[in-house]
């Protein structure tokens, strides 16, 4: 208290001499609450319309003066971009921008940010937090929002199956042009396209059940007139989901008529129209609209969010990159204002990371996909340079300019088609960044002659100890846990209703080249409720991996006392795993929604060994529990 | 000789050397034909087929082992931008690009690259020359051609008055796609839509006579459908060229049908039908268009061309930005393989440039704008910020990032509504960059109590002594040389056959930003032949200022014993110049063309002052030689 005191005797004095200095000058200074002779810096809510320049001012001094303490009196601040920090940067899993912020932290050390329980809301493209190459940074007690989605919302209020349209209706808050036909949403400083979309129910404020049927739309079909295409060559491989290959050989399929104001209707849907009532959300091209996350954080060590509201972000609500010891805590990402979608990808991802990642006491609802991804990368070896160096490319354009590793790391060797694991090991020299998709690789030992162009790389080291527990992972678009983590991963006493898997355990080395086949995996304690409710016929925790033969790819999996409460009977999809103990859980069927898949049993078994069932109760509706192949011709299900 | 042989009996010894450690290695490695123990690097053809990585991976290693010299075995070079150093990079008048290069020298000295006659043939998105913070770099014996241009070209070979089409014909070397009824031009890594375009006539290998009158085609209307854009506020000033805000409320205007392959309809064209047998060349979308400049110069002191031939480039020749010290000697941009365009937009550039800018023996033919463009630019003051620091926005998308100067360069603080020159100086402490179009400018003294949001800032350092001499500049698109330059100026012994203007003197602040009133400009001993043909009511040399006041922004300008051979009146459009020598000029008409304006005047003097006529010779057509305001009461045309 008493030093409180002191600190706010001093603060007043110094307001003082800045209001003298103010008079004395004549000038409009920014109002600048936090002065350079303190590491403790306050910020009142005199810079609440563009927090931006204030806030930006003080940081980017932190050098020479530097910051312990950035505190926030407790109200809602603006930040806007047009003073914001700016820096083009490659993101993961997000479209490389010219990324804009008022706070740049990097390179900082020991910084913590209290909000005290503020509310900063952004206006456009702006990243609220760009974390880099820090170490000990903490986020407290604040609320991100953002004045304008990067999505936009309509309610279905008609559809006519003669003609094959249906009608949407936006509020105020979606300002609309149609533009050639096609509907366009228009924003501060951004617009979006239709593009990616799905159904929400506002009555159960989630995905909407059954939703497969009738989105995604599709807004593109095959274009009419193509000449001497085949002549254009490239002399190297070319991703045909890079912006400029993307588009070629399509058009616009839709046809969009404004029938009164506030409601357009929409033609050339492909799918069942939708039913009136549920409400479209939309977010715009797929290569477009990863351009704004809540927080990106990267090279840097110790993280911490503590009592955090993430409300929107055009993106993910936390990305971090090669970093170690991140701790959420009471993270939570929701919908405000009324909407229906939080954040518009991910609420969390970790790509690299490694010591503890933590999600604890979080909620991560109405997010447009994953509540956590966790990975590394796969590189693929395309060219062989010497005796100790390599070249190799970024399969995804939304890993281009990732690093695989710091130096002494062990970086595996990977060919899929024989083996998940690598076949193979050496040490990181060094990662020489030559272009977004080209990077050169050196190695402190020489390669091994089976080395082959065409084999993959990834970072053995750059998996995280993963503890999931107590959060509530509901009503969002896609997966809750997709984690590809061979290290240590607990799964505990979290509830989840995700329209898509539960739980996704994959080897994914064909779209986004994400690596890590899951080993030493722990699901206990937790509920299942009605997931995989938007159609697919796909289980509630699912290992799969890209690959058409019976390796093994995951190990040492544990999925013990859960409560399984399924409207559907696929509850497990057991593939490529050696060792996985599924015992004292409870399935049963909840009657939610009318069963999709009623000929399903409740686990499916393939090309694993090791499978053990063990004191289960299952009160479902299959008629078959297990369906297995030969691999272990003895195994019940218990 | 001696030493060259010593060189070459060294680099057979490497040679060998380096042949052997490939067998022992059994490695392909890249074929580097320079070796690191020598500051004279060779590469030979064995690296044509890309030479990029292996030319990439010399220059990298140049900071440990010093370069004097890259010489390249005379043969035709490919560079594919796959493996090719990138970084993303504001140029001044072009797009903020992800530049990608394998000729990255940055912070070099005393270099000459040597072609020794090679041809260096680009692939897609690639700057040739990055040339960044550098000293005394020589660049000369070569020739840079792109694969595929970033322009396209097709023979007009109908029109149908009755319908409004015309009929464009496409070789093999233009591929297009027809997507939403638009025609799209598919290319190696790019693609552009018909966007900015103008007629070319084959026969003339020029721009085509009056073609204002069929050309731009307008390929946007006004949209039909918005609905609360109103409601979009912004806090701070928006450009409405961005690219975000550019595209709202419009759409396309054109339909396009493909008649036969290879030949494409265009309907809804709104100016005169083009004639069959011209050939329209087009080049996308102006905001999307200027991104593979040939060079690209900045912050460099000392840079040498000679020699050099640059046939295309996907935006100008040479773009040079605060640099010092400029000398193009034989530098010539003229179009290859047939095509009738070289460079996209200007031959050659300047912004911020000083010391000498020497062009000379140069030929700058068909390239798609100005031969060249010297100026500097306004920016305006949007925040002080405190007795020496103001906040300052750069008013257009391509002069984002934009530095004004080096510190204590004089910087004048100018209110273009009461006068073109400065009203104030300060001298530069630092230019804080924040973002691309916010800066924080911070000066060596206090702010004069007069300076007010909304005056500009300009560099009263960054101007050159600027030689135009012995040049060919005919063919291309715009002016022939806009000079915005306060210091000397001397063009002598130059051809001028330019659509437009072929020598614009401006003052640019309502559009561009450019700043710098010329003085000082001495114009003796050219040809000027037929130039304005495109149709516009302009003159050939013009003084013009976007300001509508009477105020001096020219002064001290000698023209002399010229030759003008013009097919219409209009010659001279003297303006806010005060001191203008006119004498010894023979002005004839050339009878080349129709005329288009044979009401005008051969001269136009308003709002001048100390303008003297004198021994010029006047067999031209005009009735009335020089039409005067009354500024200058008793002048007269002798």
């Amino acid at each position: 208290m008493k030093n409180q005191e002191i600190q706010s005797s001093i603060l007043k004095m110094f307001k003082i001499i800045g209001a003298i200095c103010l008079l004395l000058t004549g000038l409009k200074a920014f109002s600048q609450s936090g002065d350079l002779t303190s590491d403790n810096v306050l910020f009142k809510v005199d810079i609440a319309e563009d927090a931006t320049p204030a806030v930006l001012a003080r940081i980017r001094k932190a050098n020479e003066h530097p910051i312990s303490v950035i505190k926030f009196e407790k109200g809602t601040y603006h930040f806007y971009p047009d003073k914001a920090y700016e820096k083009f940067t490659r993101i993961s899993n997000h479209d490389d921008v010219l990324a804009k912020t008022a706070m740049p932290i990097s390179g900082m050390q020991n910084l913590t940010i209290d909000g005290q329980g503020s509310t900063f809301i952004f206006h456009g493209r702006m990243i609220p937090f760009l974390i880099e190459n820090s170490v000990n940074i903490t986020i407290a007690n604040l609320t991100i929002d953002w004045s304008v989605p990067f999505h936009s919302e309509g309610l279905i209020v008609g559809n006519d199956s003669i003609n094959n349209s249906f009608d949407l209706q936006l509020s105020d808050a979606y300002p609309y042009e149609i533009r050639n036909g096609q509907l366009i949403f228009v924003k501060e400083y951004y617009e979006h396209t239709l593009g990616q979309s799905i159904l929400f129910d506002p009555k159960r404020n989630a995905i909407a059940f059954n939703t497969e049927v009738y989105t995604p739309i599709s807004a593109t079909r095959k274009s009419g007139v193509q000449h001497n295409l085949e002549k254009i060559k490239y002399k190297y491989k070319v991703d045909p989901r890079s912006k400029v290959e993307k588009v070629r050989g399509k058009e616009d399929i839709l046809r969009v008529e404004e029938i009164k104001p506030g409601t357009v209707r929409i033609f050339n849907h492909k799918q069942k129209l939708p039913p009136v009532g549920m409400v479209l959300v939309c977010k715009g091209d797929q290569s477009l609209n990863r351009l704004a996350p809540g927080f990106r954080v990267t090279e840097t060590e110790g993280f911490n969010a503590k009592n955090v509201n993430v409300h929107h972000a055009g993106g993910m609500g936390l990305i971090a990159e090669n970093s170690s010891d991140l701790i959420l805590d009471n993270f939570n990402v929701t919908p405000s204002q009324g909407r229906l979608v939080s954040t518009t990808a991910d609420a969390t991802h970790f790509v690299g990371c490694r010591g503890k990642v933590v999600l604890k006491n979080c909620t991560f609802n109405n997010q447009l996909d994953d509540a956590t991804n966790v990975h590394g990368t796969y590189q693929e070896v395309i060219d062989i340079l010497g005796k100790n160096s390599i070249g190799v490319r970024m399969g995804h354009a939304q890993q281009q300019g990732f690093t695989i590793g710091k130096t002494n790391d062990s970086i595996g060797l990977v060919r899929l088609e024989t083996s998940f694991f690598p076949y193979g090991h050496l040490t990181l020299k060094s990662a020489e960044y030559i272009n977004g998709r080209y990077q050169v690789i050196t190695f402190n030992e020489d390669l091994p002659a089976t080395l082959k162009v065409g084999d993959l790389i990834e970072n053995i080291k750059g998996y995280p100890d993963l503890l999931v527990q107590n959060c509530n992972i509901s009503r969002n678009r896609a997966r809750g846990l997709l984690i590809s983590n061979p290290k240590n991963t607990l799964i505990e006493n979290n509830f989840f209703s995700t329209e898509m898997e539960a739980i996704l355990i994959p080897v994914e080395s064909s779209h986004w080249f994400e690596s890590g086949n899951a080993a030493n995996l722990i699901v206990r304690n937790n509920t299942f409720q009605d997931n995989q409710h938007s159609g697919f016929n796909r289980g509630v925790i699912r290992f799969v991996t890209d690959e058409e033969n019976h390796n093994i790819a995951f190990k040492n999996i544990e999925i013990t006392n859960n409560q399984f409460s399924q409207f559907d009977n696929l509850i497990l999809e057991i593939s490529n795993v050696d060792g996985l103990l599924f015992q004292d859980n409870t399935i049963t069927n909840s009657g939610t929604f009318p069963m999709l898949y009623p000929d399903n049993p409740a686990i499916t078994v393939n090309a694993s060994k090791n499978i053990i069932f063990k004191k289960n109760t299952y009160t479902g509706k299959a008629e078959q529990i297990l369906i297995k192949d030969a691999s272990q011709p003895k195994l019940k299900f218990k």
